[in-house]
């Protein structure tokens, strides 16, 4: 179980309805598929609420916590309000962003009469920017996990196989080091397509001299990793980078240092966005960056802070981000390096130990 | 591009907008995340709404349709409002299970003063439970994948292996033959664990002389697959399945079958249900089959009907549903055996060809 670390006093709710599955496994460890949990002002334990298909895992993953199965509805929050009928709670505080209009009809029903829902956005998901040392890591573990994985892989990668082939391989060697599954849908894109930054497989077989963009993450323990590298595939060692590629590479790179090296505690989450974009507006490529330079991660692949312009997030001792700037030239191909990164007082944890270096096969 | 078969008139709208992602690739074929449509009572082109991280995609992929590309805000939604503002249409049908409290705040703000918001759940999810030819064969195609890679692997299974080992060469397996990822986190529980209806994998080494449940769906082309094979893991042959476990084999075979045999156009959802419930109930197993006896599938690996007795469907031909009774029996053991089957005028055609019979290894 994790405390809230809620103000419900300046909150004004007395207790904090949680619905996203996210944050229900955040605070109390339940990582099924259908939670609803309550934290209250008065600190006592988080009561867990769930259907029948979890009844001994609940009690396993929450053993310390109330647990109530609930076999009427599927709608845990409404479970809940129920729950919450008999006890003095008033203000309830819920997100409106877990919430949709249809269940959000039903609670208001259930609603009784002294109590009202107090609107409270992203209290968990803000909390849970700041990762303590058990999520950190979990987060190493899953980045050394992906990291292997990419290494293992890279081995095998030669001229010919198909895009499709190098992820399943991609996946296969997470799944055999601890991951149970990819943390989004790995991206495997050779030769012009490395110009679409959300690349899908394709059956395409990787041709020669071309470049290979790979971007992977892993689920272990139920935190991800992400990290971007890119190959050069040439003709059984004869084929060489063209010059030009040689140098965007080199710009890339140093945009990505310049982001990491901006990457500290009291540091704005635009400060770092800004770090990357200006080395690479001075290379010329100030277009060709067509993304923010990075994200928060943890359960989540997409997390808050993002490392965009306007987000006015300071960074803190313990959050995690990705930072991979990239410049894509469409018909041509892209580059584009990322790490994952903890935050820290002076600086940053680099999690992703592969080199940056383009590989060349 | 699909048509919507929504009889406008007769639900009081002139257009409906549309924001969950299934529904928006069933109409337009759009598969990125962020994207909403507009479908009129006109009949004229959908019109769909995306960022710019899918400009060059959503062009590939919806070439027959107007796309607007939003840069102002990542609520599609919103802009399919603005959009709608130039136009006459006053009655804008949404999906109350698609769009959060907090969104509707923001939707309900920019909402012309002469139009209102409709409430039409579940309209597209209604129009997708019946699949159309092109529909079939991509399901089809994804059950095959999912056999191949089912076969495949059990030539590789043998005592000791990890059931974490397992699930990464069935999975392996799947994307090796183009499916781009796992339906659901493949299931595969050795022994006593197989009581669990959703065990996840662990690391676990298998042993001999048990049972093992796969339990496995691929994704491929957007569409899902599903199926349940049991295996009984001997010592390099020598081991033999208990008499007791022979027969509740058998049982749940019996239901499985029975089930099958009652799938028909015409047939309630609740009658395919009962059916399986029948045989277990007389067979003494009737408080063991603790879930219902299948669910639809198609984009989503859970889709409507639900084939429970509460579910008042009549199937149709092209409904395509899991057929999966089971029983469980805590710290003993479980066994569930399931296929896909599409529903036809007469019968149904099933489309996982994988032998039922228990696999002895």
């Amino acid at each position: 179980m994790r405390k809230l670390t809620l103000d419900f006093a300046a909150a004004k709710a007395d207790v904090l309805l949680v619905t996203n599955a996210f944050n229900v496994r955040y605070l109390t460890g339940f990582t099924g598929s259908n939670g609803a949990c309550l934290c209250f002002a008065d600190g006592r334990p988080h009561v867990l609420f769930t259907d029948p298909r979890y009844t001994i895992q609940a009690g396993q993953e929450y053993p310390e916590g109330k647990v109530q199965i609930v076999k009427k509805t599927r709608l845990m929050a409404l479970a809940a309000l129920e729950f919450l009928a008999k006890h003095k709670s008033r203000r309830i505080g819920i997100d409106p962003n877990d919430i949709t209009v249809a269940s959000m009809a039903v609670l208001e029903k259930a609603l009784p009469n002294s109590a009202a829902f107090v609107h409270l956005p992203n209290v968990v998901e803000t909390q849970r920017m700041v990762k303590d040392e058990a999520e950190l890591e979990l987060i190493r573990k899953s980045c050394l996990t992906n990291c292997a994985a990419f290494e293992a892989t890279v081995k095998k990668i030669k001229p010919g196989m198909r895009e499709a082939d190098v992820a399943a391989e991609l996946e296969y060697q997470q799944r055999k080091r601890g991951a149970s599954a990819a943390a989004f849908e790995t991206i495997v894109a050779a030769g012009p397509r490395t110009a679409l930054p959300h690349a899908r497989p394709t059956n395409a077989k990787i041709g020669e001299n071309v470049l290979l963009l790979i971007d992977m993450g892993a689920i272990e323990d139920g935190y991800t990793s992400d990290m971007t590298r890119m190959l050069f595939v040439g003709t059984s060692g004869k084929g060489d980078l063209p010059k030009q590629v040689r140098g965007w590479y080199a710009d890339v790179l140093e945009a990505q240092l310049a982001a990491i090296d901006a990457v500290r505690e009291g540091a704005s989450a635009g400060s770092v966005d800004r770090a990357a974009r200006q080395v690479l507006k001075a290379k010329g490529h100030g277009d060709l960056f067509t993304h923010s330079t990075g994200h928060g991660l943890g359960l989540e692949v997409h997390e808050s802070p993002g490392l965009r312009q306007k987000d006015k997030t300071r960074l803190q001792a313990g959050m995690v981000v990705t930072i991979e700037p990239g410049i894509y030239v469409e018909g041509v191909g892209g580059i584009r390096i990322e790490d994952t990164v903890a935050v820290t007082k002076g600086g940053c944890e680099i999690l992703t130990p592969t080199p940056r270096e383009l590989i060349q096969i």
